[in-house]
């Protein structure tokens, strides 16, 4: 079955889903995304995405398609005729069209902005292969743009990451600059070491990771210690765990990087913990 | 009258030239284009164009989707049923589309690239009349990720510098790293003091602009002293002359850097005459 997605006000068959060659996404990266995932047909921390989707397009000045209830509404929409289950809504809005190609933004009173809205049906997300067993990782030079609080569609390089973690025989990438892992190519990075957890503090160097917010706060009331600071890749081979977060990963084990085992080379107890209390957490709050 | 653009082996009109909400280019910025000057009807430095996007292509591992002399083909193709005399011809290759989203590159053999080409009709284009009177150029952080010599449509940043440029009451803006000048937001920097002209080395810092290297051949055969180093904003508010090269800009005077005006703020002597050697020479080998 085809699946229907969404595109400037019209639900269409994906296959018809277009949008012009001069859309400011194509041509320029000029947009932003989210993505959220669905757990028994509930989206999951909606609001958190649509709160930090607001802040991405307040960042770039760049105008809201629609308010964030008809947003909600699209997003419902599609994972009911999409009959999704288990999976997650992509959603991205970029500055539009204006008929060409100029660096200089266009009128938004002029040019409204594109939306655009898919599905992935990804039965059995929470049981996946990689949550038990953990994942291995490379480390990679940091060479992405300096905003990346932002969440916009630059994933050229994220996007090359994973290609080297994959030639590398492993399945992803942790960046580092100044000698520091900044984050995974797509997911907050963590370490865990004498019973911390310690994960780089928010700046513009790394995402505000929606996922890692409602992991912190769970880890706190759980009475479990969070650290937030930077970390090395020696610091994280000797730790005793490692993890990643993202909305479509929840919580992952990291069991290697840079061909160093983490501590006995499989997911330890508290990355696997953190996991079954947040997607327990989440899927009470889904809509 | 409606242009006609190329995508991917049609020639459409511009309203119906529409791809794939899936295209790696629109969602991933996994893309990479160039755009070549018109003037008389022909081609400005076609092949230094058509080898920097090989190169850029092969950097990134993806297919070139037709030969270079097909694309030479839909280049002036486009160029008579368009009408362009002055003008220039925008080309973008992205990875395509597997009709999903996925970092991990799809398969060449089963994914084709995506090729977009469309015109820009400039009247004019050689006497603007900010090559009489130079430019003014704002100095801002240099932000963008650090493989600026593949040429790739991460545009974002460059496009809110021409934004932050315009709001301060200039032209452009040249960014800054480590305290030295790398590049304008679309075009190269220069600077000249005591008759000798200072541009930044070609490094993975910046793009290897294609009427950089014929304007500094043609200086050099003219006997003209360059120097290949950086600089910072210091030196180039006291330079006697800066300016800025790029392919549909040519040789263009900056008289303004941060509100300091260079020299006694009029295009100096050397900017003007490489300008018009540039074009002189340009349009004899122009195809």
């Amino acid at each position: 079955m085809s699946r229907t997605v969404y595109v400037n006000g019209e639900y269409v068959a994906e296959e018809d889903a277009k949008i012009s060659i001069f859309d400011r996404g194509f041509l320029m990266a000029d947009g932003v995304y989210e993505v959220t995932s669905v757990l028994g047909g509930k989206l999951i921390d909606f609001e958190g995405h649509s709160v930090r989707l607001q802040r991405s397009l307040s960042e770039l000045d760049m105008a809201a398609p629609v308010d964030m209830d008809e947003l909600l509404a699209i997003h419902r929409e599609l994972v009911k005729v999409n009959e999704i289950d288990d999976g997650l809504v992509y959603l991205q809005v970029t500055r539009g069209s204006d008929g060409d190609r100029d660096f200089v933004f266009p009128d938004p009173e002029k040019t409204p902005s594109t939306l655009v809205l898919f599905t992935q049906n990804k039965p059995g997300i929470t049981e996946s292969p990689a949550s038990k067993t953990g994942i291995k990782v490379i480390s990679v030079e940091d060479q992405r743009w300096t905003r990346r609080d932002i969440k916009t569609v630059q994933l050229l390089y994220p996007s090359m990451c994973k290609m080297m973690a994959k030639a590398a025989g492993c399945q992803d990438a942790w960046l580092v600059e100044d000698g520091k892992v900044t984050e995974g190519s797509s997911n907050n990075a963590y370490i865990v070491k004498d019973g911390k957890i310690i994960t780089r503090e928010i700046s513009n160097d790394i995402l505000n990771g929606i996922t890692r917010a409602a992991v912190l706060r769970f880890a706190r009331e759980a009475q479990m210690i969070v650290e937030e600071r930077s970390f090395t890749i020696e610091e994280a081979q000797q730790a005793d765990e490692a993890f990643v977060t993202s909305a479509t990963t929840f919580v992952l084990p990291v069991v290697e990087i840079d061909g160093a085992q983490i501590g006995d080379g499989k997911p330890g107890s508290v990355a696997p913990r953190l996991r079954e209390i947040y997607l327990e957490e989440s899927r009470k709050t889904a809509i």
